[in-house]
């Protein structure tokens, strides 16, 4: 049996762990990159495209293997043909329409009781400084931070002036909460019936995070792509309420998108001065700051006597799933 | 025999490292907090409070085990209670007091011979930059920086108006010595009488760490709340003269509370441009910094050839004592 | 058979990995820092100095052993004499008299195909916001950011009556890309004739990475000097690019300054906010952000199956090249 994955995101971490799971393990690579990955000698299989449709045939006919979707997958072959993937999925597919929407994705988090910035469907209502941002995983590309309405309205202007939204109504306006980012990633197993956190990560955008090394007086717009991950700890106190998040979550996803969440998420906060935990989006597949932690997470160390990554975890589950015949429970 | 520590800060590395070393693990529990530390497998054994005082005398009724105070308990229960305690300690309870008290704790860095922020006991002398912080280990909640006398006495003014601060005396004011924070974790063996490094880290505090992506335009008083920690290296050039800062408040507190320091302890610190280590707190028991290293840090790896976490280092350290029939040196 | 180095900079982590390696391991140590490096019983034989030439003599007196340049080895002890070091030295030391260098130092980059900032070579020829920097291994003292040439000017005239440089032509101006800072360490293995990515580290430099905890209203000029380092990881995305830079790069050398590059060097870049990598300089030596690694990094799991530092990977390549007689390829 095979490990599946498309090349790019978290797919080294996916593979290795899958490689040291057992599993013989498969890329689906674009030909550009395919010369990156051969370096990497726990990658057993390369099925190179030249196309999107090409990557989704190649996937479509390998026997016997699980695929294993992350977090760029929809930014990387679409929707539509994410859709015509027919092969088990690790995780639940019914969710990827509700991660591409983000009234939808609020809205989970919000039947969860979890603590959400204020948003603003209409330009018009905005009273307060907000953040708005572009639909999809596109890493922070486009995100402004705005003052008035008049900003708003202004910034969306310019994006739909250089092609960068289709439609106004894709873009998300959100309370810009004051505050520490940090993103919780966890994972759920319904093989052990259990939420495990498995690490805390910063992302490091590229401007912003530099921007506050100039010296003041060179005025520079800010820029929220996303180049990297630095890893992080929480205040232990933190935890009962993340995890009390993390299991409303699960629960409603079960309830709305059955089966639900399986495997890997990531709730994206914000902390305040209060200690609040505010979540401004979640992620319903493997993340890529789950990267750092190739070696294990200083959490990951409180549940697993050995080494496991987010990429390792997700081929243990799969692997404990099939000696049980449980993996029906695990894939869709 | 078992270990035993109050739930939070750093009680799950702490348990989980005793339980690594072979002993037996119990918790103390606020009752709101006991369904999340039942999710970790290492911890044998729950006592549940409902109130502080309960917790002391749960604490009191464990037979054969020694208590590990982390950098929250006083905060927690407070100093009365903590006094109360009659079980062994691991470390030295009489520095207990010390900690608490802004004066004392500064005194003994300075007994030390470190470098040290200038203080002043008057807002009335402040002639430079300050930062004013409150007494206890709230986390940095309520701290500020003032660049006048005028705006140091404004700002004590507001923290009694609040009831965030009982006397004016409590209060520290320190000249905001500018440069980067890191903090030193130590290690005091008196088994091998010796210090160990343990790790260094960042605190990410809330949120001073988020202002710095905030618009220029948007002002916003900053606090200095920690909410969790972030994992640095130090140049080596920089280590033999903390080493040396270590050594000498190890042996200052031999002298003047003994049996002074027994195990982990911080010299929180700013780096000046002039590499200078400017020491401006300490902390006498496990800080939640060291939460980064449960699987060990750069720098534990060079004295211990098995992941050594500082809740690990303690057990170790509380084993190699027993054998020994030493016990008695690293325990009041 | 023994691995020798200077002691500061990495030398624990070179000493800690060749004696997991199975090496005689010993120091070269300024006699004020001896004691510091007694600490650690991963080294086996000292060899004090007094002052700079004894140093080389003493290395030059070490019989059977490979001699191991970091970082700092230039600005410790001069290029003058390390060109005296008559022993082997692991690494290509026709490199150094380029390292040194940075007009050289920018010819190899740009002749691999790397993007790097715009280089100005008369101060007159300004015409953007430049970073003005000293020849030389100082941590970043002393360079600063301008936005004219009359402010390139300025500085460039305070640093000569500083006397912190002797001659104008020895400093080099770049354009001050905008964007975020990442260290990209490899490892060129002859053995295996492969590129490895060893890890990715952030600078941590005071003051300016504490200036951003400061309020506006405090005006103070910012400083770059690098105090230690913070761990990070790259978008996956990014890392073809960079490979492909590493590799242009090792066979640039190759052609230039043969036998070319052997075992770690870093490009230090910048990443932009379209995901640009700008390389501004390079480390043909192991750097000191590898001491985040002393248990392997994130990208070196991939590769090996046990913790692997750089120091240690240093060993490894020296023992399998020992093993196939290769030995004369790892050395000069």
């Amino acid at each position: 049996m095979s490990i599946i994955t498309l090349a790019s995101h978290s797919s080294l971490q996916i593979l290795h762990g899958a490689k040291k799971e057992g599993f013989q393990t498969e890329i689906v690579v674009d030909k550009k990159r395919q010369s990156f990955y051969k370096r990497f000698p726990f990658i057993d299989k390369f099925h190179v495209y030249s196309n999107e449709d090409e990557a989704v045939s190649l996937i479509n006919n390998i026997q016997d293997s699980i695929f294993i979707p992350h977090g760029s997958l929809i930014e990387y072959i679409g929707m539509e043909r994410v859709s015509k993937i027919r092969i088990p999925i690790f995780g639940n597919r019914s969710l990827f329409p509700w991660e591409s929407n983000q009234e939808k994705k609020m809205k989970l988090l919000e039947l969860s009781k979890i603590k959400t910035p204020t948003r603003f469907s209409d330009p018009e209502e905005v009273d307060r400084t907000v953040i708005v941002k572009l639909p999809g995983a596109k890493g922070g590309k486009g995100y402004f931070v705005a003052r008035s309405k008049g900003e708003v309205k202004d910034g969306i202007r310019r994006l739909l002036d250089k092609g960068m939204v289709n439609d106004q109504r894709e873009i998300i306006i959100q309370e810009y909460v004051i505050g520490i980012p940090m993103y919780f990633q966890f994972f759920y197993s319904p093989i052990f019936r259990r939420v495990e956190l498995t690490g805390i990560d910063i992302r490091y955008e590229t401007n912003i995070d530099g921007l506050k090394r100039l010296p003041s007086w060179i005025s520079q717009e800010p820029s929220f792509v996303v180049a990297g991950n630095i890893p992080a700890v929480a205040r232990e106190s933190l935890l009962p309420a993340v995890f009390d998040y993390a299991e409303s979550f699960v629960a409603t996803t079960r309830e709305v998108v059955p089966p639900g969440i399986i495997g890997p998420f990531c709730l994206e906060s914000i902390v305040t001065e209060n200690l609040d935990v505010i979540v401004f989006e979640f992620s319903g597949r493997i993340v890529a700051g789950t990267n750092l932690y190739i070696d294990g997470s200083p959490y990951s160390w409180l549940y697993w006597d050995e080494p496991m990554s987010v990429g390792r975890r997700i081929s243990r589950e799969i692997k404990l799933a099939k000696e049980n015949n449980r993996t029906s429970e695990v894939t869709t």
